[in-house]
């Protein structure tokens, strides 16, 4: 390690005592989150735009400090082995700063949720009852190696007027240190409390196990960003709630009554626009009563693109460069250039299918037949499903969020992007004018 | 035990054989109660109508049943040395199942939440989106001594498209099963699976803990309906999101501001109407600036309405009868004909002790100041807040809500009384002409 880690306990100190001292760094830590939480859920949209502002300005005039903390992550990510993939997403360049104060930018323009009434009814005594907007709380956010998630998820959570609580992957940690820095420089000049935005400032694995465990109440949800072996660990060890993004084993049924021409655009942006977002298609579900016209065109454009295809029976007989598909294969995310295609008895047998196989992520149907289309859009227990549209608009800024921190494939409180208004609890107001109850 | 239960595990045999039979039947029935959930979620309207009507009509026709099963019931519980509020909880009388099969008819009623459009817009590349209601899922209940839980919450859950998996105290547990068994009738009778809802089928203790555990993956969200025992056991141990109640230290705030005679009213009310139920008020403050004429008044009329009140040195001033609070009696939830008064310096200071010794559950102002008023609803972060209306209505039928399943404390997903719409979750249906990602 080139520069002093402060607040990092000792490595040199017995582990008792190491966990004792961050127990004890993480209280404070927690309670002082929790006062912040406060402030923010009073603070006027005027003042946390002006904190967005000046977080965005911070971050652009630091722009040296962070470019130095990250080339010091990457030498010693690179010094440890780190795969290309892995140094690609941890380094940081002018474009991507500037995309982060950017970022900032188009978070402050977003509509501020706090206090929209979202209904409003009288009741037969006269009282009126209305339903408004509150910030969540505190929201716990454990990522991986990008660390532009720094400032994303910090200016999501203020906007929303949540303090956050940021726990980044230890290879990131300068990269992420330096980016804090700049944000709580914002938050000051705007009259907002630091620990608004708060990174847990340790290296020490352990820290994540106290966020799971909610840190005394002080943690409202947990919010993980990153590959499947952490959202794994938050989902089976957190004891608060979690918005958690586990796959999208993502599917495209293309149906008899489809066009072909709308199919080939649909099949091929779902599946090779991006392979590595989890919006990307893993499977292609072929009407047999269609399969004569649609199969082979399609197949034969996959292959074209340069995706593997992995299929049953009837579409390894399209071409030899077909591969048998497995048992696994159906229910497998590859976030690449691999598919699963089948050919399925029309639009039920799509539905049992993805049921099936599916993980409720994001599944498409490209048809002419708006019956057939409704059937499957009301049938698919999915979080987006789409009529002739790709699945690669499961993303928040493509529903006009304007910002998300991740995509919810839960059923509680969050379900698809989670954006600012997904960071929002709500309260009732009673307007009365002495009403008691009989 | 005078009636065979059957599917009980024979007590005779050993443990370990019982809890690998009690894990392979609790496995089945939560993955038939999953089969159950995709049915009625694609159930219409007047199916699940229909059942409600049929469930309504078994339960009247099985009175007979219902109160042998009761009998045998309070029989078991008396020898057990249950206490008289015990046995009230578990008694039923004719009146009280004529009120479950009522409660089932209003439960019909309702509108139907299922494939509401509760947001729709449409994006610049000519996308539509929109937001709509689909059902949680499978809905675990725990509850304990009364019976009328299990039509509540099975029509609930039903109406809102779930199937339930309820759980009923063991000392309720014949009581239950005639209840559950008029309940399967009525689903019968509209051609809705059996095991829509479904009651544990055993008084092994064992099979909560497996529920807690979420049976794989089949219970979506848990809803304990009980004691602060029950609650606070199954949020400490529950691996799934619960929608728990657990306190209701409900305050009401006199402001200087206040008409004696509304205060009078609602203090009284909020306090006195019901001492038991989790909007009864627990403190009561007053503002220093009023105490002059507000608080001799008030402490008078609640003693002699026989209330205790447990005062700080200026309430104590007003009345001998007045005992001292205690630090733990600010944050106690009596539930019975007791009262924590303090004095306090304005809104200000009625907020922060709010935010200090309650549990965000219903606090409520008295004042003919609008912009006090104002500030009160705006700053207390409770699930209710009241301007110049009485704490007791923190409840589902009082909000209109036709129905609820129970309050909630908590922040996610739902909060304050848990009725229909509460119990539902969404989806996004995109409906696209050929649109592809860029």
């Amino acid at each position: 390690m080139n520069a002093p880690l402060k607040a990092v306990p000792d490595t040199e100190k017995p582990a008792v005592k190491r966990d004792v001292e961050l127990e004890s760094m993480m209280r404070r830590m927690a309670r002082d989150a929790r006062q912040a939480a406060r402030v923010l859920a009073l603070a006027p949209p005027a003042q946390k735009n002006r904190a967005l502002v000046a977080m965005a300005a911070a971050i652009r005039r630091s722009r040296q400090a962070i470019l130095a903390g990250n080339a010091e992550d990457q030498a010693e990510a690179r010094r440890a082995g780190a795969t290309p993939a892995f140094l690609d997403r941890l380094a940081l360049t002018a474009a991507r700063i500037e995309a982060m104060a950017a970022g900032l930018d188009m978070i402050r323009k977003l509509k501020d949720p706090i206090g929209s009434v979202t209904a409003s009814w009288r009741r037969p005594n006269g009282m009126r009852i209305e339903r408004v907007r509150v910030p969540l709380g505190v929201v716990g956010v454990i990522f991986e190696s990008r660390p532009n998630v720094t400032a994303d998820a910090g200016g999501l959570c203020l906007k929303a007027g949540n303090a956050a609580i940021l726990r980044g992957g230890s290879e990131s940690f300068r990269s992420c240190r330096a980016i804090h820095a700049a944000l709580v420089e914002g938050l000051r000049e705007a009259g907002l409390p630091a620990a608004a935005v708060t990174l847990v400032p340790t290296r020490d694995r352990a820290a994540v196990g106290m966020m799971l465990r909610g840190l005394d109440g002080a943690i409202d949800v947990l919010v993980p960003r990153g590959g499947k072996g952490l959202v794994e660990r938050v989902q089976a060890e957190a004891r608060v709630p979690v918005f958690a993004h586990l796959e999208g084993v993502c599917h495209v049924y293309v149906d008899a009554k489809a066009k072909l021409s709308m199919a080939k655009k649909i099949v091929l942006n779902a599946k090779m626009r991006r392979t590595g977002v989890c919006g990307a298609a893993e499977t292609l579900l072929i009407d047999r009563a269609g399969a004569q016209h649609l199969l082979k065109p399609l197949v034969l454009m996959l292959l074209e693109a340069g995706c593997e295809i992995r299929g049953d029976a009837t579409v390894q007989a399209v071409d030899r460069r077909v591969k048998p598909a497995s048992a696994a294969d159906w229910s497998t995310e590859y976030l690449d250039a691999i598919l699963t295609a089948g050919v399925v008895d029309g639009v039920d047998a799509a539905i049992a299918h993805i049921e099936r196989y599916g993980s409720h992520h994001t599944d498409a149907i490209v048809t002419e037949d708006k019956k057939t289309a409704e059937k499957f859009l009301r049938e698919v227990d999915s979080a987006i499903v789409l009529h002739n549209a790709s699945t690669q608009f499961a993303d928040g800024g493509e529903f006009g969020f304007g910002a998300e921190i991740g995509i919810a494939t839960g059923r509680l409180h969050a379900r698809g992007p989670v954006g600012v208004e997904q960071l929002t609890s709500f309260k009732y107001r009673i307007r009365g004018s002495g009403q008691t109850r009989p």
